[in-house]
């Protein structure tokens, strides 16, 4: 499926909404630099602020694009204090944006990881301001790596990178306890529990609703009732069949479910 | 205007939203087997698992794009159900979902149609998922749909497809009585009464409110004030100028109006 | 950075928002008649009928585009009224919309500013509909004006077009006095103060706020506290670190601040 192909994709994630110009400037400046590469919205509406959300998200995207597609992500509370810029080479793809975590997902799962300082002021906007690096840093940046610019001419590879939080599920006798860590905007909620464990699962349990057993699909059980499955990330999901859950649990509560 | 070109289209209408990731898998997948496709978003935002309203906004949408593009429209409360995945050639443009009478007034209206049942497991992603065809069947599908592969390949012709609930206006005497079938961004509602009868409609009432007789645009009347008109989609629409209909309207309530 | 291209763009700048149809039948024209065209969406979720800070969002989007780039704007509440549709080539770009304002800054500001009555109906959709000019009209005219058919070819140049009320901060003794004229997704509120000023503002007031001196960026000050920075549109910002300004400060206040 990820044959390489020799034009170009840069994906967009950010908190920037679709109210303002921000994600349409940052659009122009990598048009100016290289007039044919494709530029793909992933998403604008990150929640401000959370880099672990968005790290999750762009965990479960990127793989689904060519390889060579360079990955911007700017979920950013940092900008204009020293937290660097870095390019990210990880699997056969390039990930452009802060050095807050918001990358800790691919740095701690993919293969062939090396990580780049982008210092070189060459390749930014002139005088680029202290509050909107998407636009005078990681568009250019990314669009002058779409030019198939190297990325060590960006500027140094470093070993020391800002980590996110991974929170893992406990185990203890038999009963695996996990976190709710996304929800979607079906209100099916994620946790991170992965589908490593499918197999062995049942009896789930989150905020007093129980659940006897995985799922394969919505429909499984009828309008309105609580389901758990693998969901289409590769974690397990608690989910209501044509309704939210969401709605309903308190996505703070622990969810556990016995191993076999 | 619609002339033939080389390059394809492939449209997408979902309920997706534009908070997650979904949307930018469903992109990079079909990018991934076509990298020339040009991939248009039409909107996100349907409501949730509402077929009938996506189905009336792709039959007022598909026209307007070059023949040969292809509309895919994902708006899927039986996902992983035992509902069919189906490719419609209607007109000279093609339709990619779920058989759950998303493509009903296509099915209707149009010339030239043809329906097929898109079995063949070659052209999904490896292992689909049973909550995500939309990233795992209907965009692959589309893409190769986009490389000419005939659509007689990707599975059997069928007859047998889910309808719409088409709901028609009623006339009793010299009085038309119709229904609220979808409401705009602006509040602007949309009937089921279409310009046919645009030369012979007076004195239209909904919910208490009356209109003597179809303005041409918004300002005929004074800011605040009800109208009633034939909207760009053809069909008789009640608003207000610069100001919602819907806010005051119920959406349910019938509508009737003479026919002269 | 600028630099002139082949290939055109055309970005579109509406208040039709993202769930119904309307910005993708604009999309499907623009590519019925230029197929090689690449259209950017800058936003279309401007607040129905605001025309002055639509005018705000596009001033501070459009020269991050490469020459050529021909933007369209489409806040419109007097469609089908008397109002003209014009082109206005300012810079090395076009811009094609209502005359109602919206391009008024662009005019204000702009360098080899030319302004055209798009009338010839040869460029339209055929039958055009009084209520969706952005399709019938504005999207047809830039396509045709991609395909590089002079300006003129269109209509006549005109000299009287609607200006937009430019509200200018006032100065008495040391006191420069301005408005915010545009709050952010972030609750950024951008004021009419622009950088020029930059080197002397100091005792920033608003709404019983004050602000001893701008900061460079968003981390200058503690989590939740208020700031006044240059914001990346060169124009004054009243922010707070990680929050929202707006949901505490009155909008329609005034802001004063002392020149040195």
């Amino acid at each position: 499926m990820m044959k390489k192909t020799q034009q170009k994709i840069i994906t967009l994630t950010t908190d920037f909404g679709n109210e303002d110009n921000y994600v349409a400037c940052m659009k122009g400046v990598i048009l100016s630099i290289n007039p044919f590469v494709r530029i793909v919205d992933n998403t604008h509406n990150l929640d401000s602020f959370d880099v672990e959300k968005a790290a999750f998200n762009i965990l479960n995207m990127y793989r689904y694009f060519p390889a060579g597609t360079i990955h911007v992500a700017v979920v950013d509370p940092g900008v204009g204090s020293r937290r660097r810029s870095i390019i990210v080479s990880a699997d056969e793809y390039y990930f452009v944006g802060p050095d807050n975590g918001i990358f800790g997902y691919i740095i701690e799962k993919c293969r062939n990881v090396q990580i780049y300082s982008a210092t070189k002021e060459d390749y930014y906007l002139p005088q680029p301001s202290s509050t909107f690096h998407g636009r005078d840093i990681f568009a250019p940046v990314a669009s002058h790596l779409s030019l198939k610019i190297p990325p060590g001419t960006f500027g140094n590879k470093i070993s020391n990178y800002k980590k996110l939080k991974f929170i893992k599920p406990s185990v203890k006798n038999n009963e695996m306890t996990g976190k709710i860590i996304y929800r979607d905007k079906f209100g099916n909620l994620v946790t991170n529990i992965s589908s490593n464990h499918a197999g062995k699962i049942s009896n789930i349990k989150i905020d007093n609703i129980v659940i006897p057993r995985l799922s394969n699909t919505y429909s499984d059980v009828k309008k309105g009732e609580f389901l758990a499955l693998i969901g289409s990330s590769g974690y397990l999901e608690i989910s209501v069949n044509r309704g939210s859950a969401a709605d309903v649990v308190n996505s703070n509560a622990d969810i556990t479910c016995l191993l076999k």
